[in-house]
Parts: C-alpha cells; structure tokens; sequence
C-alpha cells in the first residue's frame, strides 16, 4: 500500500529560504501570517492530508463513484466524513477572504496545504478545489446579493461548487456551445442542455451544490461572444439563507474513466432550470478566465504532488527491495542482494524525479507568490510586475508541470518494476489519476497555444522582456559569486536559448502563424526547462547561504541542483533545434496521409 | 470503439522494397515463400487479427480473467474460439519447423502477422506468443524424445507454453530463486516452490499447458549458476501422446494489474510436481535465455503494435472531431468549425506517432531478417554478422520500442483530449496495455545494462564496430546522391554521436563501472535514435527509386523521413550530453535523501 509523508522540510525553505516571505510581513494577508501561524499550518495540514486523506485514496480509486437510481451518486466510503472535517476544522478556507468566512492568509501559504492533499488524494481534493474555483469566479464577477447568498457557504466548505463548460460537441471550442437561457420576467434563466464531464456535477458530500453553467442566452450573438455565466444552484436559496425547491437538473451518468475514480465525472441534463447570471449577458466568457486560470496553476500542481507521492513511494521501494549486486561490488553482503537504490540507472531515475519534484514546487509557490504581490502590494509597478509573471507562467505551470510529472509518476512505476504494474503497491494510481491532469482545463497544446499566441504578444511583449530581464538580472547580480557559478552560467545558458526561440517566433511566427503552432509543444517545454533553471539556481544561492553546520539538507539541495544542470536542462538543446524547424516537415501531410 | 487496419502497404513496402526480401529466394524457407504466399499470408493475417481478435480487445479488458473456487481460470468471453480458430487455420505455427507442424516460412514473412494480432489484441496475442517461446526452448534445449512429446501440440497451439521465472523475492535477480528440484529415482524431479507474475500459468483456452520452470536442484550450486530448467506439464503426458494424470501444482491467484486484463498472470503454487529437466543440470539460464532474446524483440514489437493502433485511432479522430479554426483561417467553413487535424500541435503529435511507427517497423522486420539470416545463410561470415546484429540491437529493440511505443499511444489518448481518458474511446486501454511492455521479459534499465555491459564488450566490442561499419558504408556508398543527402547526412551526424557517446563509456565505463550504469538509459535512447535514422534514410532511398508515377505514398515516406530527422532525431544531441556526465551527479546522494 502507498504511503505519503508531507515535505514539510523542502516547503518551509522554499517559503522562508528561498521566497523570503518574512520579508513581506508588513503587507496585508502577509501581516496575518507569522511564521508560527505558518508552521502551525503546515504541520495541521500535513496531519490531516497523510492521516484522514490518504487512506481514502485507494479506496476511492477501487470503489469509485456511484449513481443511483434516482439520479443521486454516491461518492466512495469516507469521502463525506473527509469532507465534513475539512471544512469544519477550517482547512477549505485558509486563503480565503475573512468577509466570507476565510482565514485570509496568503495563497502562498495555502498552496503548500493544497499540495500536499493533491498528494495524498488527487480525486477528494478536486471537489474542494473546484468549490474554491467556483466561489472565487462568484467573488470576481457576482452582483453583492449573489456573494452574500453563496460566498460563505462555498468558501467554508458547506456547499460545493463545479463549472460547467463542456458538451458533447465542444470542449476547447466553447464558441460552439448550444445549452440555452431563455430570460423570464422575474430577471432569472431557465437553463437547458447538456453538459459532460462536469467534476462534481453531482455527489453526496454537501447539501447543497452551485453549478456555474455557461450557457447562451436567447437571441444572443453567435460564438463565444454570444456566452453568458449563470449560477444554478441544486436547492433554490431562500431569502434566510435556507435550502428552497430542487432545481430542475439531473445527473444523466457518470463516465467511466482511467483513473480519479473517487471524483465523479457527470453528465448534467438541464431542464428549464432555474439560472442566474452572473456579470453581463455575453460577458461570461471574462469570469469564467478568472475561474479557468485559478484552476490551471491548480492543475499544475496537481502534476507536482502527484510526482512527489510516487516519487515517495519509489524512493521507499528502491531503499527496501534487495535484487542484484551493485555493479562496483556488494554493498549489503549481509543480505542475500543489494537494495536496488546502489544501480545507478534506479539512482538516476529517483534523481529526475527529485530534480522535478523540488524544482516545480519553487516554480509553483514562486507564481503563487506573484498572486500574493498582485493582490497586496502597494506599489502599482510591483503589482503590474507580478500579474505579468503569473500571467505569462499560468500555461507554463499547468503543462510543464503536468507532462513531467506524469513523467516522473511513470517513471516511478518502471523503478518497482512488476510490482509496480500491479494495483495492489498504489503506484499504478498516481499514473492513471495524474493522466487527466495534461488534458483539464485546457489541454497542454492548448496551453502551449496560449504562451505563444497570447502571453507573449500581450502588452507589446512586456511579460516576457520583463521575465528575461528577471533571469538576467539574476545572472549578472550573482555574477562574482564563485560558488554559485555553474548554476548561473546554467540560467545564462537556458535564458540565451529560451531567447533564441523567442526571437525565432517572432520572426518566423506572425508571417506564417503555423510556425507558431508547430514550434509551441516545444517552446513550452524550453520555457519550462528555463524557469526551472532559475528556481534552481535560487534555491543552490539560498543552500550555499545556509550550508555548514552539520546540517545535510543544503549539500543535498545543492548536489540535487547540479543534477539538474547536467542531466535534465539539455532537453533544452533538442527543444530549440525543433522550435526552429517551423511548420515545413510539420503540415507537409494531407489529412488523409494519416 | 476502437478500430484496428493492418497497415498492409507499409508492411509490403519494407519487406520487398527496403530489405528485398525477394532477393533471398534462393535460401531455405525464403524458397517457401514466394511473394504470392507472403502477401495471402499478410492478407489472411490482416483478416484474423481485426474481424476475430480485435473486437474481443475491448471485452477482454472489462471482463478480464476470473480464477474459480476450483483454482480453474476462466478468460474472457470468446477468447477460447479465438484461440482454436488460431490454431485450427494454421495460425500459430506460420515460421515453426515442418518437422513440428509449421508452415517453414521466414520469420521476417511471420512477424508482421504478429504485429497486427498484438495491435489488435495484446492481452490475447501474448498466450501464443509465450507459446512460441516455450517451443522454441524446448527445440533448442529439449531431448529428442522431449521435443517429440511436446513441440507439435506447442507449435500448432493444441497445447499452450509458459515462462515460470519470477518468485516472490526475486524478479531481476534470478540467482535468488528458491524454487526446489529434488530428483527421483525414475529420472524425473519433484518440484516445490511459488512462482508469481506467470502469464497464462492457467486458462480454459487448451488442453494441456507447458510450464517451463526454473528451480534449483537440491545440492546444486548457489546463485545463477545452479538454476536448472524443467518441463512441468499440467497433464501428464502418456507414451502413446494421450493426456494422463493432472500433476501437482495449481494457480493460486491472479493479479490485479494495470491492463492486459484479458491476460491471466498467475501466482502458480507448485507442491512436488513431476518435472522433466531441460538439458543439463544447472545450466538452464542458457536455454532460458534463448527463449527471453526472442520474447525480448516480440516485446519490443509489441510498442510498435500499441502505438500503430493508437496512431489510427488518432488519426480518425484527428479528421472527425471539428473544434476550433485554422490559425491561417477557416478549412472547413461549411462546419461549425474546422476538423482538428487542421491544428498544428495535432499535426505534430500525428507526425510524430507516425515517425515512430514506420520507423519502428522498419527497425523489427530488419531485425527479425537478421534472425533469418543467422539461420538459412550458407555464407559463415553473413550468418555471424547476422547474429551480431540481432543480439546487439535486442535490448534496442525491446527498450526503446516500448518506450517510445508507449509514449506515442500517450500521445494518441492526449490528442483525444477528455475522450481519450474516457473508457469508452478504448485508446486509455492501449496506454494501459503498452504500460507492461516497459517492465517484462527485463525492464528497460536492464536492458540497457545489457547494452552496455555485456553486448557492446562481447568479442571485443566486434558486433558494435561492424554496426558502425553499416552505418558508414551507408553513408559513403550513398555520398554521391543529392536528393538522398539529407537523409545521409542524418545518418553520418547520428553516427558520429553514437561512436563518441561509446567512446566515452569506454573510457570512462571500464574505470568506474558506475559511469556505465548511470549512462545507460540516454545511451540506450542514443543508440535506438541512431538505428531509426539508418532505417529513415533506407526508406527514404526505396522511396526515391521508386516515386513518380502519381502514387503518393512514396511522397508521404520522404516527407515523414524528413520530419524524423529534423523532429525527433534532435534529441540525440541531449542524450550525448548526459552520456557524457558520467555518474557523479547520479550517484551524489546518500540513499536516505531520497
């Protein structure tokens, strides 16, 4: 059975060593969250993903969700015990604003906590996460009744949230969406359609559950510009805040699907239900962003945990499994063979996992950060710095994190060979359930889209010239630092490629815009490999600060850094020779050469 | 659904276009099959795997197979007739020795045949193909009047083979074996022990099963080299061919796996079963290895199968699914938008898939050829290169075939987007089938140790240098032509890394066994890289010969060679750079940092 210990270690010098976040502790949010408070966080947290979480994770994953016959589901055996806890012992809430019954800490103290319940259980902690994503969008575009009726009760976790955006016929092309609004003289919808897919769409956990639905209204215009937002919620609010009728949705099925069986995936039928929109008629496209972007930084750290439980579990298996003879002679000649951690082809394997797992939790609380100092710095260029950086990372974040963790979750299963392949070890889980995690919320292609057909154009170029200036003011910062030098001339490197590609795009992608999609896939992935070099260089300058003193941890951090440098960024190489091939080999296919 | 076509053309097209198999008519079983044979073979072949196997691909994985209260294993419905009409139409025995019932064709003329059954079919395609193995060692290691009681029922698949190796404590690590033999008076042994993991160790599809085990005779030598192979029958076989008594053992479970559900992998219970011993005591690793170096390339074959029926059903997709338009405008303005093939990230992953898939095929039928030669030549010297090539580029073929093969059935289901992850699409099966292919018959890292440990050191390094000989008199043999030049060039530069990656571990292998250990994988990858770009360029030379005409498929060849090796041979250059970093970084850790 897998097991899952949170890396409070590596969390707290990343939040104290490396963000420095006690340096912010005269902003708001920041000024509630003493290191104490922070720790006291971590710890809970910790306790309560590893002890009340993660045993339900496989059980969730055999049992699976269930419909009835009278259109309720069941979720798995536990889930809403975890679920009544998570909420009242406050864990939903902690970044959330204390109007709504939040504990206004930091994102970047919140992300941490999410991390680890990802890890511990990747299907329970989409229903809370989605809740969070839903009542956010309600915060960003909903009228002042709307977030008194729902806020509270979402962001504390007594009713849950979901976003429906899917249809059979559309799931990135939401232009082609039909489900309809039909206005009514009291100012509501009623809604009609089909959505799939909906995560949560239907489930036994809460009492109440408030779907935000896309759906066109009458008469609107055609495409996505014709979109509106609505909230329909499953029992009617009164004006007291009491549950009212059941609103007229069923769920139609479930999906059968290759993993996160314990999140149930649902086809909404709408039947004349009663909607109400959010923000503007046609507008709803805007909020739904706030809700899709917030969710896609989610999504890439659901690539990070899931790496790092597997990661976990390798690293036990490796330790403990005695097969062969290391190949410069026995190291264990009491047993009968070595542990296979001596063979360095198993050694290299838990060292790309070690190299991703700890490189995208800084790049991950890094971008969180940024959405801190968006929030609540008071200086408007420092606020403007920080929503360009998140901005511009947000696909970076979901698809390079996704891709290599369900890399570094396959690999974990090829490291238990056999055993790993068996459902009974755990690890085959973390393999199925990270695999959604590339397609969610945008697919990664459509990610890589984004960078290069939107976040890179956006404002002239100013995200990206600011983040290359970001890199290179580290570079030169750290430029006569002896010790620090590999991983320096490491970023001078990735950042001198990643520039190159830029270059390459700029120039080659607005005359022909197939360039630009065909070169995205891996443009993301050197954009990647270079964020990751300089959270990986930030974390070697904090070690070499902090080494000496008996303390392994740092020489650890920083031998992990070298590996980096030597044997996972000359991806970046092969990634900027592609880049410059373009379209040409690329499109040269008719469709039905395939 | 899922659909499966055999890609007759390609197949034709390498077997008398790229290795001119008809040049070889002069030889023994190459005589037997002039072309009008091979293409019914391949024609009827297609015909069986995608009208009987493949619709039972789908069932096979949601029925799996059921262990009984008797210790009987029922398999899926239909598995049974699929596997008697197999037999019954010849089927099984299209390249086994006449004297033994088969057919006598050339194994090159009998894989692609395998190829479409493990695309159609994984799960079913491995109880013949364990079968074959069996057959195979028995023909090599068998006593005359072992091969006379077992190799015809074998052979024609009236009786079924297995594998018996792996036990609870030992998978990699043979030596490890506790599985006892303890002779008997008559001749024969009594074998006790348990044996897991063993792939149609019981099923309901023949009358008598073959168990070739490994166990230790009592007294025998410690380790590896006191490991012994023996027939253990499930029935008794009587001197006049008749089935006698039922012998000692029974499958004591099954395996809850990750996929190859329709496959029974048994916990086999053996408690003093008569076993037959193989050849000489304590020497039966080498008639097992004899069976694991033919199982090791039908695995390898088995990632080409799995991504060639991924690839199609992508590709399907690709032109159905409309969503979105063109970035260079509207393809298809009659629909509500454009197929997705239109995209150019889909065309990438297409292009890719394909690459792969043509490359890989080239790369087992040349291998498989190989395997021929080694045994029909009359020429001494054509029959040692012929092995050298085949036993060089086994652990090639079944490591980077299954990587990589895995990898691109990933991309099929990522290009699916959210269809793919549901169960229903069925290509979340071909991820999870093509997922064991990485681990069995030695996982990938063994066979990259073998790579380096053993093949490349063998005769003094003589199978390695006469591969780079083929490779260089490719190039120099084809300097002169212009339109062939790029793809000639992409060999030389491969070449050249390859030669300077093995001199590297030469250098540095033999001072530091742990440099060749934690090189391996990347090497391996370099090495399979390089054999593909040989494979590319001698497609691309059969397609310049051979194009005008208005048939467009030679077109489509030089345009999927060129995106090879501007695309995917890249990657070659990172590969070297990590060869080249040694252990250092790998090895760095304490194994409790983990």
């Amino acid at each position: 059975m897998a097991r899952y210990q949170a890396p409070l270690r590596d969390m707290k010098f990343l939040l104290y060593d490396v963000l420095e976040i006690g340096s912010y502790s005269n902003l708001p949010r920041f000024s509630e969250a003493p290191r104490d408070v922070v720790e006291a966080v971590l710890e809970g947290g910790a306790v309560f993903a590893s002890e009340v979480l993660q045993p339900l994770n496989a059980i969730g994953d055999r049992q699976g969700c269930k419909r009835n016959p009278d259109a309720s589901v069941t979720t798995p055996k536990g889930f809403k015990e975890a679920f009544k806890q998570m909420s009242d012992d406050g864990w939903m809430a902690i970044s959330a604003d204390p109007q709504w019954g939040g504990q206004g800490l930091p994102r970047v103290v919140s992300i941490p906590f999410l991390e680890m319940c990802s890890s511990a259980n990747m299907a329970f902690s989409m229903y809370p996460g989605l809740t969070r994503g839903a009542a956010e969008a309600i915060q960003v575009g909903g009228s002042d009744e709307q977030k008194k009726t729902y806020l509270t009760n979402m962001m504390t976790g007594k009713w849950a949230g979901t976003m429906n955006l899917t249809e059979p016929q559309c799931g990135t092309d939401l232009g082609l969406i039909r489900t309809k609004a039909v206005p009514q003289p009291d100012g509501t919808y009623k809604i009609t359609g089909q959505k799939i897919w909906i995560s949560g769409g239907e489930q036994d956990l809460t009492e109440n559950i408030i779907q935000l639905v896309l759906a066109r209204i009458e008469g609107g215009p055609e495409g996505i510009k014709g979109i509106s937002l609505f909230i329909v919620p499953k029992f009617l609010v009164n004006a007291d805040g009491s549950l009212g009728a059941r609103n007229g949705y069923q769920c139609g099925g479930l999906e059968e699907k290759m993993g996160i069986h314990g999140n149930a995936t649902c086809v909404m039928n709408y039947e004349g239900a009663t909607g109400y929109l959010v923000g503007e008629p046609h507008k709803g496209m805007r909020t739904m962003f706030v809700m899709m972007n917030e969710a896609r930084l989610g999504v890439g750290m659901q690539g990070l945990a899931q790496a790092e439980v597997a990661f976990q579990n390798a690293a036990d298996f490796a330790r403990e499994r005695v097969q062969g003879r290391s190949i410069t002679g026995a190291k264990a000649p009491d047993k009968p063979a070595d542990p296979i951690i001596v063979h360095p082809d198993v050694r290299r394997m838990l060292m790309d996992m070690k190299a991703f797992t700890e490189g995208a939790r800084a790049f991950t609380y890094w971008t969180a950060l940024q959405g801190d100092l968006e929030q609540v710095s008071p200086d408007a260029h420092v606020r403007e710095k920080a929503e360009d950086r998140m901005t511009l990372l947000t696909p970076v974040v979901k698809a390079f994190l996704t891709d290599r963790g369900f890399k570094c979750a396959n690999d974990a299963l090829q490291l238990h060979g056999g055993t790993g392949y068996t459902r009974d070890q755990g690890v085959e889980q973390f393999v199925r359930d990270a695999r959604i995690a590339l397609i969610y919320e945008g697919t990664n292609g459509i990610q890589a889209l984004d960078l290069v057909g939107r976040k890179l154009a956006a404002n002239g170029g100013r995200a990206v010239f600011a983040f290359f200036n970001d890199l290179e003011e580290f570079v030169s910062s750290n430029d006569g630092d002896k010790d620090l030098k590999p991983y320096v001339e490491g970023v001078a490197l990735a950042t001198g490629q990643l520039k190159e590609a830029t270059m390459w795009l700029m120039q080659n992608g607005m005359s022909n815009f197939d360039n630009a999609g065909a070169s995205s896939h891996d443009y993301l992935q050197l954009f990647g490999l270079t964020a990751f070099a300089f959270m990986w260089a930030k974390q070697a300058k904090a070690a070499l600060a902090l080494r000496g003193g008996g303390d392994r941890f740092y020489d650890d951090k920083l031998a992990t850094a070298q590996y980096f440098f030597e044997r996972v960024l000359p991806d970046a190489t092969s990634h900027l020779a592609k880049v410059k091939t373009g379209a040409g080999s690329v499109m040269a296919l008719p469709a039905d050469a395939f």
